[in-house]
């Protein structure tokens, strides 16, 4: 059926969460309806999915579904602080940046951002404000929150992830990541999940799975089980607890089959790198950060935006520099980026 | 398959919630799942959801989908109150004693609970509430809150409605309507919704899907476009703002084609009606509440309670009277509630 | 000087905060003020305090100055508490009725009213609300809140206060007490501060001095040192922490000098007790509640009440009932009471 | 007497809040001291009070007295903003750095930090957050807010502020400013209070006393009535209502009399610009920032700084720098200051 067949057309690179949803993740929501289960996550499917969770990431993780990103992260956070706290974040995070002040307001702490060149954060920029312990006159530093994949693109190298959770544990604050596109930096390294979060040191990650195919649906993962003792309470209290659990544990369920996760990932990020590669060549586009995962950044003359935008919709991330972004996904095509190539190049003839 | 097939077996009368999605409603979804379209609402399916919500209840309607009830009425409330205010509400209400403090925690407001037989409450047992206006030191009551069907299976008649209006508005206050089950509602009173919603004063409503056969979802409805300027920015927030939000709209189309919230509503509401009739000449057993809509509240010899949840899951409403709540929904049938009758009564000879 | 002669005159019975300070709290102010001392509490005046403090209550008794009675009450409950928490109290308790929701918009929990006849609540009136534990829909009981004297003039004794001290202990909650007015009642009860309240099982007291005598400040006491670990940032961050906190010391330590705070609120009782005992005779009048502290209740014509409050300000309790409250102070004459008695028995001829 | 008399021997210039209370503002508190009078600011000192700022700020300033200046800037922001909004303030601002968090707790907003090299922030240092107006995504940039003086010791001149009002006049934000040390302002401005504050654009001033003499006691104003129509019930619900009120607005019956604040504030500064000239001629000593008020920044070298605070107390600004701030008050005297630099230079020697 074709009703919304001129929209279709329009598949562009703005965002990894404009794509829909894998088959094989709707095949499996569907096949999870049938009959009864209790609500809110007692249930076989949430049974099982916790149970896959914890076969990545150690027996004893504290697994908490939750409906999007903002809701992972902020009750990840509330999980670990009260409201006299601080984290410590890039300015470029998505908690900084991109959920309208959500974690100010349901954890009450305040946001220290911490300026970056590539997303990425380093012991040295964030070494200023580990300041004020035990002034009661200064919020206190508890956490540091990455995003991994970076909202610029980029990955941590596992031993950046170290240095930064020592730095965190060495001043009795913990290491938070916002790992909404965890599985595309779980290819880029070419390690297991586990490899780069809870062994680096990690204590609790927001575990996306929207931007990689999933419909909805993300996981907070604790990586020790004192750091969660009241997250059942504070996940109901932000409204984040579904009632019919089992269409979000269904998807994680399809998600761990058969290594869908990385096959989607890889997917997305070799459509990044060939997008890259194709645009790079052209005279007048500069890519500004390396490309790691599924995100390309390049700085575009601005009077091609506007048109190549009417073409392939993405967004501007930098109006003053004319910045853009693309973001690939599980169903990026090696056409449409071919076709992409072209419609930039002959905008810029 | 049938891998859950001894699970499947246990359908019960626990919650409207425990069943699964509608075919139809799943089918929607299926069908949205095509190419990419624009996140967090700025897509076709969900200018079309947004079109019949208003043609349902007026053109200027303001519609704001959500992921849940509790973060329906969370957002519902906070658009019309500001932290020194009060609402007050049946000591039965769902914002009262099923949200974990969501609503103080995110509105910063005191509730005021008000003691009911029925769950509905009445301008004679809120009067006492509505008191120390413009005086500092007092929570300034700002909004009434019904639900409709109430917690107690209760359906408030239109005219009752009007009078809470009216008494809201004649002090400067709102009412709000926690629709959860309002499909149920509308089928009891045989009205449409807005004939007992906006035409009767409701100034915001949770309109509930979710216990009706859609998978996740709610709508929160503005019936005044000036308590609504902010409601975007507190969507998101209060982290309700879903990102492939045409999944949520999705399932509305299909709820609001070919009369399927009503179909799947008045099947429910006759289910516990039989039910209710079945049950009623069982000796032992007194039916507490008036059955109007999808709830059947009764008093069963604690004895009997524990083997009948063995067969029929349902929960205990209060555990010192042996009142019990059984609730039906969309997808259940004679033949188990005629199975459910012969287990009670083979229980109690 | 009479410059605010006229004004002076209207001395009434509206509240013991109208009074002024006593003079031997306003020498020791003037005292204080000499030379520099570090802010904040880190002064000589505020050590002394806190000793006095620890000789009445204990030597490991956790001290925090606050400047009144609403920050009180609300550092001691966020001290106990997390957002996912719930406070019994009465529903005439100062933390429900006039704190204008202070309570819930810093701690974010909710307040659950008990209805009582005088003010004080009882186990039985409270076990209704100990239920959902463990159940992440609901509140989480965590805290009693009783105010001694209560709002309604009446006096806990110990064994009253041990009892809720047991209930709540047996559920893993805490007792506050709100001791806005504890002088009157160590006075009525002929007992030292200690004997009832963590003698009794008190976990956390709002010690009021501004209703005796005082300029301003309170001060928050813990029982417990584990609970008061984070008192210090939520003292800053609730805007309580005073800079030049010598001048609510200074007045501390002339409120335990020479029995000040006991002379004080004897003679405060003591005129309360003339009061009734000269106004139970009037004809008209009832006395609502059992004088044990300074205030006194009582029922009165309404015709007479607002040419009476001409003369001797103070306020109506209960609209509808025309219940109106008497209060007495450090600074009220026995002569005061005779002609507000004589004036009310005019009225009434 | 002398009980303290070691203590009082360490005058120092750790704080302007060090200093106790000014001579004239404790005999007028003493004056208040007299009959009984209605609580909560209905008093005529309160009267009166107001009456002398509005005479100073327009005769419809809305005037809030609070308790400090932490309660100030909360209740001020929290007049202006909804939790979806954004505080855009310097990195050195009290409200960032030295508040505990309050305003992200109180208000739910986000705070954003501009890095300056004087405490004053610029439109250029401003306007990279002007952006995301109208996205829901984002914070939503509601707010400027200066200190005048800054925590700096600087002083805004008042084109700079103009410029600042102009910028969130048209952005529809609004200019806060956070005035503890507002006297020091008009004194080094040789300006009236509302040439620098109203008459440039200035829409909520923090009008701070207690650093200059008062023992408690600030004031919010509020030069457009529409913005404070919520106030007095934010003021009690953040705690910072005063129930003897009487007793700040005496203060700032004194404060505003016979040019007391001006007096005041005017040595203060002479004290501070006497220290930066005896100072500024110390081999090895640098002036960090220009002396405009009553602060004077210094680099200092690091081996005697600890002996320089054994005989007068300040705080070290930068431990990595050295950098040392000190501050004189109204009772700073020029021998002090003779003794000082003396010893200073004895240490260095």
């Amino acid at each position: 059926m074709n009703f919304y067949f001129d929209h279709i057309m329009k598949k562009g690179f703005a965002s990894d969460n404009n794509a829909g949803v894998h088959p094989e993740i709707l095949a499996a929501m569907a096949d999870a309806n049938t009959g009864h289960v209790t609500g809110y996550g007692h249930d076989i499917y949430t049974e099982k999915a916790v149970e896959l969770f914890r076969k990545e990431f150690g027996p004893d993780t504290g697994v908490y579904f939750v409906f999007n990103g903002t809701g992972a992260n902020v009750l990840g956070l509330s999980s670990l602080t009260r409201s006299y706290h601080s984290v410590i974040c890039a300015e470029t995070a998505h908690i900084q940046e991109d959920e309208c002040g959500a974690p100010e307001k349901f954890t009450g702490c305040k946001l220290l951002p911490v300026e970056t060149r590539n997303g990425k954060i380093t012991p040295e920029a964030i070494r200023p404000h580990l300041k004020g312990f035990d002034f009661e006159h200064h919020s206190q530093p508890k956490v540091i929150s990455i995003s991994q994949v970076t909202e610029m693109g980029t990955v941590y190298r596992p031993e950046e992830i170290r240095a930064l959770a020592d730095l965190a544990h060495s001043h009795g604050m913990y290491l938070h990541m916002d790992g909404a596109r965890i599985a595309n930096a779980a290819v880029a390294l070419s390690l297991p999940f586990k490899a780069f979060t809870r062994d680096c040191g990690v204590d609790v990650l927001s575990f996306g799975g929207t931007k990689n195919g999933m419909m909805m649906g993300e996981a907070v993962l604790f990586f020790n089980p004192a750091l969660a003792t009241e997250t059942k309470y504070l996940r109901k209290q932000s409204m984040q607890l579904f009632s019919k659990m089992r269409f979000v544990s269904a998807q994680f369920l399809a998600y761990f089959t058969d290594g869908l996760w990385e096959r989607s990932a890889r997917h997305a990020n070799r459509m990044a790198g060939l997008l890259e590669s194709r645009v790079r060549e052209i005279p007048g586009i500069t890519i500004t950060q390396k490309v790691e995962a599924n995100g390309v950044f390049a700085i575009v003359p601005k009077p091609v935006i506007a048109p190549l935008q009417e073409k392939f919709f993405f967004y501007v991330w930098n109006e003053q520099t004319g910045e853009v972004r693309w973001m690939t996904s599980f169903d990026t095509t090696e056409d449409e980026i071919g076709q992409f190539a072209e419609t930039l190049m002959a905008l810029l003839a």
